[in-house]
């Protein structure tokens, strides 16, 4: 896990390099007119997904929704995706779900991508278009430099969705910089490991563009470690689970630095605080950091792009954890790199 | 809670009685072409709307979406929703970030369905048509009949927007008298009961069209009995947590008598118990009876419509849990009707 973690600047830097040139392919395989854009993945992929949905929708303007794969695969419904573009992420390219949904989205009409880091993979094969991440293979389980490679994906795709020219490109080049810095720096990681490893219960926290970044974070937090750990959207936990809320639960929080929900994240790392809860801010601003018991320092990157650089200290900080506990990162229990979301074959029935 | 619990059989039979008048209202409000329908809530609410969305898609042929209301509150993205049918439900009709949000809609250009039970609501007054679901005036904090109708008005929905005739008419109907049973039998609650109380970690999982019953039967034990509980797919929990599953959890698994998804829910139910978890399952068939080590039966209804049914057991199980755990099921600590997810209005800023 370390050691593919220490890659990231690397192939972060080189996708952002061919960027220019995946934006013209995507530029020529989307329907016209387009209608919106459907993201179909499962487990860190799907958090991708997550980030991609609210890039398009915030910074290209394109409705967004994430696919519910059953209605693919089991229910077999028939939708009409003529004026959609269905992006599928995979890493592995190989689920079979996930290239189960995609062909069903073909045969709607859709024009389909496939984001996989495997470029000899069956979802490469059958998709009108292929973004290969081309991380290079990952041993470890949890997922890292592909999963940074597919936020780097989604970035380009909103470049190319997007109606103007941006400053996500230029931002694509210095959250390499940024990775790069933040995985030599390590601040701030062991005192958040430190609160971790005793925790009863653990909450993460975030919203809109870094929604995805804390449901990763929560993953990567309950399987590599073995613990179970929740995502909500900071509008969500107040809602209703915040009731639950008291001195025996730890929240990690994470938000960038700007944008237009930093302010209610200093606020809730305040009310989470005062319940009794020990709250973990990873990135922010001053007036977070202070809001927070331990802090963790994130990338110094814009709002859109700040995904790409925040989950590193996360990372980091999941990577020593499981060493503290006394687990191996790279191989959690029960986990395999490419997961079968239903065992048996029955729901694959005849073909269409 | 009881009380509320025990109209429900009057309200949805009521709302089932309006069907025919509120289906030609709903039908003459649509774009056309319509593109697809995007639903907007939160909490229970959004329960509701994760079950219309499925049921949309799977029986009406139509895509659906879940919105993310901070696209439009906090980053005031100003998407083209002129072929889409956007559908707000909350039973107050009075959530801040709702009324917000369906204003941005009406703003993008979508057509626009509140889902309210109270007439009198903002909500309601600023939407093209109101879809109120007269429940009458709910007092417990959890939301039981309120939830019913809301579900019921999905179904109506799906009718209306279904290219052909469908029996969804009248099954919505036989929902009623398999609710009014359910809330009479109780069968099998008292043994759910006796295994929740001593619970450490609660996990509820289904999928597809009870997607939405198992993330609300999450919400309710949630902030009913103030115990951490997650709701999942089945697909999310293969995919990753059902690594950290072992004797210390009990998972409840909810599964309709019939559709495409019973013979895995079959098999997670089996394979939750190989792993030492305590199985709850409420509906399903006999094979799921037997495959959980409790078991609460569920409505006699056809999957489409069987979420009508099968809150009635979940809601029965939360009501005595609470009292059980010494709590009062009305009044969960920390909660409010009508929440605010934002207690600042710095959100609002200007208006557009």
């Amino acid at each position: 896990m370390a050691a593919e973690m220490a890659e990231q600047p690397a192939v972060l830097a080189a996708l952002a390099g061919r960027r220019a040139e995946v934006v013209e392919h995507v530029r020529a395989c989307l329907p016209e007119p387009l209608a919106g854009v459907m993201l179909v993945a499962r487990g860190s992929s799907d958090y991708a997904a997550v980030y991609g949905r609210y890039l398009l929708e915030v910074h290209a303007g394109v409705p967004g929704a994430l696919a519910s794969p059953s209605v693919a695969t089991h229910y077999r419904s028939r939708l009409d995706l003529s004026d959609t573009l269905v992006v599928s992420v995979s890493q592995s390219g190989a689920t079979e779900e996930i290239v189960a949904t995609q062909q069903w989205a073909r045969d709607c009409g859709a024009a389909t991508i496939a984001v996989a880091n495997a470029a000899d993979s069956p979802l490469v094969a059958s998709a009108d278009l292929a973004l290969v991440t081309s991380a290079g293979p990952e041993l470890a389980v949890p997922a890292t430099k592909t999963y940074l490679t597919q936020l780097a994906a989604m970035c380009v795709l909103g470049t190319a969705l997007a109606p103007e020219p941006t400053a996500l490109d230029d931002d694509l080049t210095r959250a390499a910089d940024e990775v790069e810095r933040l995985l030599a720096s390590a601040l701030g990681v062991d005192a958040a490991v430190a609160v971790l490893r005793d925790a009863e219960h653990v909450v993460v926290s975030g919203r809109g563009l870094l929604m995805g970044t804390a449901l990763e974070t929560a993953l990567k937090l309950e399987e590599t470690c073995l613990r179970p750990v929740r995502g909500y959207s900071y509008a969500d936990l107040r809602h209703g689970p915040m009731s639950v809320v008291t001195s025996g639960v730890t929240a990690v929080l994470v938000a960038a630095k700007d944008g237009p929900l930093l302010a209610a994240l200093v606020e809730i790392a305040r009310d989470l605080g005062d319940r009794g809860a020990t709250t973990v801010g990873i990135g922010g601003d001053e007036a977070f950091a202070q809001a927070c018991a331990v802090h963790v320092p994130g990338p110094d990157l814009v709002e859109p792009v700040a995904p790409l650089g925040m989950m590193v200290p996360a990372q980091l900080v999941v990577e020593r954890l499981a060493r503290e506990l006394g687990l191996d990162p790279d191989n959690p229990r029960g986990l395999a790199k490419v997961t079968r979301t239903d065992p048996t074959d029955d729901w694959k029935g005849t073909t269409e």
